[in-house]
């Protein structure tokens, strides 16, 4: 990378715009060289902006302490600052639709970690390691926009990451699932800021998440998919069906997964080969954010647990353990994930590795 | 009840023992008139026997503190002060069933907290309001063991309550269930005094408890089967697969339950009424510790929660909510049980109830 | 009690006022007649008021659910209805100060949870064991404001209620007291609903709550102060100074203090004995709310603790231990008491139930 | 360095043993090179050895998995192996005594996690930023025990670093101090593993931690005591006493400190000026594991928080913050480190670091 790209954070006030700073610093391919958020932010130092509500361990990364804010409704202030545009906007789901549509027929890439997106049928639901194919998808979504050279992507919700990875590397060895039934344990930092309330999650857990079910049952089936028509139309072949829990966990996303297969049932010893073995473009291309190996198996009978497994491979790596028969499907196993890097921020990020290895920005 | 049953309570100064001691402390059918423990306690007052390892809110009922213990291996030292013995002992799994049966041969009817009888073919597994048919069995557990008047029941493991009181009320309403995958979120005091280690539940939850799967899995097979030839034979129609977490909470078991009925399905407001108007003999025969109803079911998205629901019905109702439609099976819904009352002591101090009422102490 | 008094809550569908209900309810001297909040619940039964936001772990008393919420910023709703208003209102300084002084000029009785009025200077800050002497300033406070029937008293802050009593009952033995370096752990429903966020106290603490301290450390002179010409003057004996944190506990606002005296200094045995001894008007009136004893000496090293402690005297006593000398001051114990009952809502009733008694209203 | 410097660790299968692993693996200066442990891990490969009982988040350093563990109690079973023992062995007082005294007799130089010591008149007590200068005693030290080459030095309780280098800073500076009364909030991985029950640390705190109140108020005076006649005298004239909570925090102390000066009182800004500006022979020696700068002072209000600062500094920092007045005494402030890391095995590994510096090893 002789010259890093330059890139833009709307919504860069936020907790995923935090993330994305967190993250971005000190990046190899990446310049972080344009902030926006809200009208009240705008003008102010970034420091200034986010005074009294920086979430992050780490103190705001020099470097961006003293960039001027700009409105991120004002889509030509990016324009001549960066490429590439990281949405984290938190605004109704039309008017995110309507911005980052904004922002790409100004020629920028977008990024988005919103879901306003994600039912869109020319827009790809990205998991670098699972459906690179779906950015073939892309002439036809700037062709129907009328776009020369920007476009959008979106990431997938936070909840499904701990077992889309286990999942896909089975399908990709040849064994079709038919059902998984899962349940989630998720991490508070998932809402976002100030997200439940203390006293829910003191001495409790919560059985509901809104929205969290609905999205965990239909993206997969989406990033699962093929492109048809113009269109990419979701795997059928597969049920999904979820319980999400909110527990009191910072950060880390676990899943509770019973599955069936659709024909030929591998061995145990032969999954936890083919999971320990997968890789994927990421690994491939050798991506900065990209875990290696994605995938990790844990033998020990109590793992994965969120505050000792999120952070493996840079909290990047899908950590699964537990691997066991079923008296009701073929298997059951525990995933894990780090719900605002992999999950988040650091998943659009290694989408957006992804786009400019491939030379798509 | 003009006269109360004299009771004891062998492993009176443990975790269980003490929650026995505080939920029969002003029992209206039961005076407790026997302690023992371990030969280390034996000959102290219970309130010295266990100072510094009272674990329960509440003071330690003054009519107890001057109890003097006994030493629970010394069978004899309860003749003639109790009729029947809640054993809360605990000790590898030869020795408890062997003591328990020694009580029973001294003509004592034996209450057990312990696992060990739980897979003994003529020792009801009782769930007061799903099975008091199996208390048939007693006269051929007398006859194999030669006893005249004492014989062993048994309470199920904890994990399970969640899930059988909801699932027994649709099978004795017709409707017959084919599978279940259940997760469960288990509070620590599931797991006695101390339990888990404090660092290994903040921010973190974790996907194991050892033998819990198995239990949840065996015994409600057994609870629901019937006697045939001198013995318990498991109800071989449902299969039930279980993953059991431990979450930081104190006390309240919640289950995630997806069901799968083995013929006609019942709609969803059939479901809820015959949840709603369910009861059994404990409720129809008034017993002191019988929730009315035994089964509540609310209606808020995000209910129930071991904070707000476990002490529902004196902390033994279930309490169950979220049932909706699931993509792989039938239906999926919530259930929650205070662990250590319906799960545990509570539990079996009903069960005694029923005995008492049916004639058999 | 022949009839009960009848009694509003304005604020009812806030934290505050739902405690005041639960508290309520059944009580033997007082009948809840007015319900009224904020423009937006009038009009609604209660229970759709305060759908999706009743926080207690009780249902909503039936009794309550059907009654019609009035607007609580039009005074004459009220009339008729109601002869004491607890006040529990949510607004800024100026406005709630404004609000009760119009009830009170309407003639109602204002006992209120809201710190607006803690500083006027003829408005009491009551507790009831404490400064009832104070409720003769209310001439002064009828006559400055032309108003009849009506008054206003104040309960203070829910964090100095764990050193209160036990201070007031050495300063009644004859042992004044100096200095106190206290540092409260306190529970996070002293902030309301939704109150901090969840993420903020998971595997975590937070050394300030703001205008917790201030609070601290002047309401105790003003509640041990004495009327003179017309105001009541605070004790400016006693120096306070306070470290408030905010703790991942639901309920109980622990104190740790240092304690020095003015002059003489008792016995370590002698301390205790006053507190165990210690009784107020409200023990000697046999007030309904009132706990007995107030103040609950336990001797375990270990205690008190939130979980365990804080129900003490139906959550209205205040338990104290680990009395022991100091290397810089006289004194250290540890003391605690439930927040939301006798720091709040129980504290206003018992205030009210002393009025009664005392024929104020 | 040239060559690393070869260390043994005793207690090696310990949560500090553990500790010490994790914090030297890479370590420029020192190569672990020995470790033992009680007689039934001797023989056992490390990994196989600490099989189900390693508590880090991060798996055991390759390079230790498969080192063979020695006996600890057979001390000559080290010669020839390392020249420096950090002592993490978990026994009684006397044993943990004569087994250092031992290896030090032995020739090692012994740098203890352990208490035992602590209270030895010729034993430095270090924290490398306060008390080099009692490495003058060791001659005295060997001389009294006949020792050529080895010594012992032990570091403080984990509970003191929060308050003792900005207390240091302050008197180092001119600011002699009176009396001090500090509340600490400590994290359970102070007590080691297990630690506190979980089922005592949800939804609760206790006021009492075993022993700790006691070495928090000796221990600061003997490591500003002065050597005299061949021992270290503590410095009497500072007063400490201490309130010791445990809280449901993983790691990180939290410190509420009021202080009182003994003569002239600094202003605010020049107190937040000595810490900022503070450094200790560690900065200036450039030993690998000081922390630059060793005292970070915050000005948001409501820091230091556990989850936020405990990793300041790589976990070696005392983050402080909330300086302000007092009522009673001249100021009050908050300090906080990671009792783990800075406050035990972090601390002993820069205590070595400077015994290698000054050429005592």
């Amino acid at each position: 990378m002789e010259k890093k790209l330059k890139v833009g954070i709307i919504g860069a006030t936020g907790m995923v715009g935090q993330n994305y700073l967190r993250l971005l610093a000190g990046h190899p391919w990446f310049e972080v060289a344009y902030l926006a958020a809200s009208p009240k932010s705008a003008g102010k130092k970034y420091a200034d902006a986010v005074a009294g509500r920086w979430h992050m361990a780490d103190n705001i990364p020099p470097e961006y302490a003293g960039m001027i804010v700009d409105d991120a409704g004002i889509v030509n202030k990016a324009e001549g600052k960066c490429d590439l545009i990281f949405s984290a906007v938190e605004m109704d789901k039309q008017s995110i639709m309507d911005l980052e549509e904004e922002y790409a027929g100004h020629g920028f890439v977008v990024v988005s970690n919103n879901s306003a997106h994600r039912y869109t049928e020319d827009v790809p639901v990205m998991v670098p390691e699972i459906n690179p194919a779906h950015l073939d998808i892309l002439p036809e979504q700037r062709k129907r926009h009328g776009w020369d050279k920007g476009f959008i992507i979106v990431k997938p919700n936070c909840s499904i990451q701990s077992y889309m990875l286990p999942l896909y590397a089975l399908l990709k060895a040849g064994y079709p699932v038919e059902s998984m039934i899962i349940t989630t344990l998720q991490a508070v930092s998932g809402a976002g800021y100030p997200g439940p309330a203390s006293i829910d999650l003191i001495d409790n857990t919560v059985p509901y998440i809104p929205g969290e079910e609905e999205k965990s049952e239909v993206e997969p089936r989406k990033i699962l998919g093929s492109i048809k028509g113009g269109r990419i139309v979701p795997d059928d072949n597969i049920r999904i069906s979820t319980h999400c829990n909110r527990v009191p966990v910072s950060d880390g996303h676990t899943a509770c997964v019973s599955l069936k297969f659709a024909g030929k049932k591998p061995k145990k010893e032969e999954i936890i080969s083919i999971w320990k073995n997968f890789s994927g473009p990421p690994q491939e291309l050798n991506l900065p954010s990209a875990p290696v190996p994605p995938i990790i198996y844990r033998d020990e009978i109590d793992r994965p647990q969120p505050r000792k497994d999120r952070d493996a491979g840079k909290a990047m790596a899908v950590t699964v353990g537990r691997l066991r028969g079923c008296n009701v499907f073929d298997y059951r196993f525990v995933g894990l994930h780090h719900n605002t890097v992999r999950g988040a921020a650091g998943g659009s990020i290694l989408a957006a590795e992804l786009l400019l290895a491939r030379g798509l920005v």
